[in-house]
């Protein structure tokens, strides 16, 4: 496999996409801060993760003029991040505008200089959150529009191993690969016990519940999940 | 019109382009450094170009990390700024790894945000650099990616009113509207007098000679671009 950067937020997903990744070959890992509520957890469990696997190759970044930009309950602290509701189908208030091609631009420009051609990204279209930039029809053309803009030898593929996986598939495929799911942290809103009521944390706590395995981090609270 | 973000870097394209969108409609104007040699120069030709067009919607961001990325004599102070050379084909030593990929992330993010849905970008792509981040294909592209990638009632427009222009045509552009060319600053090099030696003196000071008006900007020397 060619050198690869992977997008390591310190969430589940971003950990299970690191070891697909890990068990490929050389990585790269690249985290970056845009404002959100629970940053410097998800950047322990970035250090932790990119520990866990060896990797040395590491680069923190901060946006968070995402943050000035707004528009989002996950960098607006006048938003509120609303407790979950997996059966809603518009836009949830927790997206961030355009986010990911923030993200990956920065893995691109990285990419390029330090001679990586494949970036990976946790990124999940079926069972997640309704985001626009979490597609893989967006991946596709972004990874089309890093090929126009960059010199003609760097090549990007944009690999999304997880996009089409349910959360309690990809709740297997971490534990089968041997992710450090425990290092992980997925909350929205708190940085010590997960909230357990947030999209993130229902989504995770159904993905496992699913899974038939329990989820090793601490909650304050988990609903009920079943019917 | 429909409300534009310009992007103003505060180099004579981008005040022209700013010229264009104030000549249809309202603006909003957004400045991004990245850690370039001029940026302190080039922040103060955006404050007073926005202020020459009235312009209160302002957003300057700070994206720094491209020189932690490197990669560019514009952002790496281990690789010089080379003397000007216009008859090169490869992509030179100047370019940035995917920059405009950031710079447009930016606009996006703002734009849905504020409501605006175009974006207009100073972008040259004949008799320029020869980045490849400024052809029509990459923001054709990208274009394409912004509308995938956020809301489905934003719909994005990237406009590059320069794209096919020669440098006397952008100057004779600038001059017909008015824009205030006496503003902007375009010098890789240098904050006070601009040097006069590298690509993008060379280009402006070749545009203004094509043009057969004076360049009203101060130069420490001006190289005889006849021949």
């Amino acid at each position: 496999m060619a050198k690869a950067v992977v997008l390591l937020s310190g969430g589940m997903d971003s950990a299970v996409t690191a070891a697909v990744a890990a068990s490929l070959g050389e990585c790269a890992v690249l985290h970056v801060n845009y404002g959100q509520r629970t940053e410097g957890r998800e950047l322990r469990a970035f250090n932790d993760i990119a520990r866990f696997y060896g990797v040395k190759e590491r680069l923190v970044v901060d946006i968070s003029h995402l943050k000035l930009i707004g528009g989002s309950a996950l960098t607006d602290r006048n938003i509120d991040v609303p407790q979950g509701d997996l059966k809603r189908t518009d836009v949830p208030v927790t997206y961030v505008p355009f986010r990911n091609a923030h993200l990956l631009s920065i893995a691109v420009s990285w990419a390029e200089v330090i001679g990586a051609s494949e970036i990976y990204i946790g990124a999940v279209e079926e069972d997640s959150s309704g985001y626009p930039d979490c597609t893989r029809r967006f991946f596709d053309s972004f990874e089309q529009t890093a090929n126009l803009g960059t010199k003609p030898e760097t090549g990007i593929r944009i690999v999304t191993p997880l996009i089409n996986l349910r959360k309690s598939d990809i709740v297997k495929k971490g534990l089968s690969l041997g992710a450090p799911m425990h290092l992980t942290w997925s909350c929205y809103k708190e940085e010590d016990e997960a909230c357990g009521e947030c999209d993130s944390c229902l989504l995770r706590l159904r993905g496992f519940s699913e899974a038939g395995v329990a989820d090793p981090i601490p909650y304050r609270r988990r609903k009920d999940l079943k019917g």
